[in-house]
């Protein structure tokens, strides 16, 4: 079973996969698969993985079989092992923990050589539908405290398969950026009675409009006024709302149109370039009172973007402080006026 | 001149160097300056680069001539401007700052074709000597707050330069990360009136042993318990010190030893692999009372070292959490049995 461990002293808990215990020779391996023929992922090939746990399918077909859209899949590789209890323990003075969790593999679609943004709009909006539907039905695991939906395209993104697919990985901690992102937004709402991420939508689209990438009915996508990356963005819904679970099925899927437009851009204004994107939200368990009394009305969720353009460095990893080549405002400006 | 930028629900700050904006276009070019012939870090091309701010160097040489074992300049690109005070003002609801800072490069020998560790431990030896001089002579200017020495070697690390050097950035506020390892150490040492890095050099040489990677007089180098990254290495000194200001002649040619050492190590072991290594110690401002009361007693400056092996993905983006392949264990044995 792989290990979660914590540094004693910034308290940031790290899962060591045990099982798959990698000895220096295998770093000189590139994973690159990208033959149709062998992919796992693809439409007729649903017996080489493990079996499903949701899918978005034609009425007639059965489980595991052709005929899905979307398909769900445990990670045939997962970095967290779902069966047992979270068992603490001392080693010395550091902390560990025994790494249950869930790992999966949301297959955004059958065809072997589509990017997310070749989809079409509703297509990606049965995506995000589905996301959702993953973030319901594992919040009934009271084991779980945090799920994380992420999606890495491209190998220096981290994607070792090049079939669209997302990932899930729902853990029995919460991640410590997560807590600083809900310890921020609380301090705000303590002293201003408002949500930080409403008033900062409200500020950049009614007030400044310089870093304003796109705006649907309920979306806007934004270069953020301290952009860690060069075109860096975020996309927030309008409407306030602690988590995915909230969506409702018109969001999703004018959230689908939002995506394809901004990975369009992104895509043709920088060359295909590889990115990262991370659905933030709200921790699943969240006992009433206390810390936690006004988070339905202080947190807000939202996607962080990353296209992988620039190398993190000594600087970042030693200090948490980067440096971003790209003001904000030229990005914004240049995505906006790049057709797609 | 650059700006400081600062995330308002983080309180994560940024560099937005807006003296080198970078268009998409700029992302396409790969710098790589492997010719000595064109090197402004090699002897003999002393003039091409900013006048030096110190150097090692042969008794009846000039500044700025050949004759030195190693040389400081300031960054010709730098990502602070040196010149101004820092004035802090409000954008909405945001915050900004002006990019003042000190932006150096050491040169860590004026042979062009030597990594760091091709060169003499004695030679290593005097170039964290350097590191001390620039951290003394720069903790005389008022507006720093924080010193960090990091290198980064090869392309993927982030270096642009084949040559030998390190970087120093000096910043007017104190980086998250270094605010986030002095509040964990704190709170160690308010629960226990011991040094939580001195407690872990004891447990780790006396008590468990697994991850130790070397020993020498002065200095130890281990697997972290909670490494985010495969062959993840620290170095410590044994004595207990709360920055590098302190360290003696004595020590300091000692962790030129562990240096060559270590990085030999992983060099034979890893096939070369680009690092990154960033030396943490306390912030320079430092307020009697309060807060700061315990801080001689409960910091302890210590090297993190990173071979880049792996990708960084949206999981770690979006969770501060890292999964890392390579148990510290399977790491330091590995590392303790590579002879170098």
């Amino acid at each position: 079973m792989p290990e979660l461990r914590k540094d004693p002293v910034l308290g940031r808990w790290v899962i060591i996969a045990t099982e798959r215990a990698k000895r220096p020779s295998d770093f000189e391996v590139v994973r690159e698969e990208s033959d149709s023929a062998s992919c796992a992922f693809c439409e007729g090939h649903e017996s080489e993985t493990p079996p499903e746990v949701y899918a978005v399918r034609e009425t007639g077909t059965g489980a595991n079989e052709p005929g899905w859209e979307v398909r769900v899949i445990p990670n045939k590789y997962p970095a967290l092992d779902v069966e047992g209890q979270l068992d603490r323990e001392g080693v010395g003075l550091c902390d560990m923990a025994n790494g249950i969790g869930v790992h999966e593999v949301i297959v955004e679609t059958p065809a072997h050589d589509q990017q997310t943004s070749d989809l079409s709009a509703e297509h990606i909006g049965k995506v995000m539908m589905t996301y959702r539907q993953r973030i319901v039905d594992l919040r009934e695991d009271e084991r779980l405290k945090y799920v994380l939906i992420f999606k890495n395209q491209g190998r220096s993104a981290g994607a070792s398969l090049q079939h669209a697919h997302s990932q899930l990985i729902a853990t029995p901690i919460t991640p410590k950026r997560v807590k600083e992102k809900l310890d921020g937004a609380k301090r705000y709402f303590d002293y201003k009675h408002r949500c930080v991420f409403c008033d900062y939508i409200k500020q950049e689209t009614e007030l400044f409009g310089e870093r304003l990438v796109a705006e649907t009915t309920d979306f806007v996508a934004l270069s953020p006024f301290a952009a860690r990356f060069p075109f860096e963005t975020w996309i927030l819904p309008k409407r306030h709302m602690l988590d995915f679970s909230l969506v409702e099925d018109g969001e999703a899927a004018d959230l689908g149109r939002m995506l394809k437009r901004v990975l369009s851009k992104l895509r043709k204004a920088l060359n295909n370039p590889p990115f990262n994107y991370v659905l933030h939200m709200a921790p699943y368990r969240r006992p009433r009172g206390g810390y936690w009394t006004t988070i339905e009305d202080d947190y807000h969720w939202h996607v962080e973007l990353i296209p992988r353009l620039t190398r993190v460095a000594g600087f970042e990893w030693g200090s948490g402080f980067y440096i971003n080549p790209t003001p904000p405002e030229v990005a914004a400006q240049t995505l906006r006026e790049t057709e797609a």
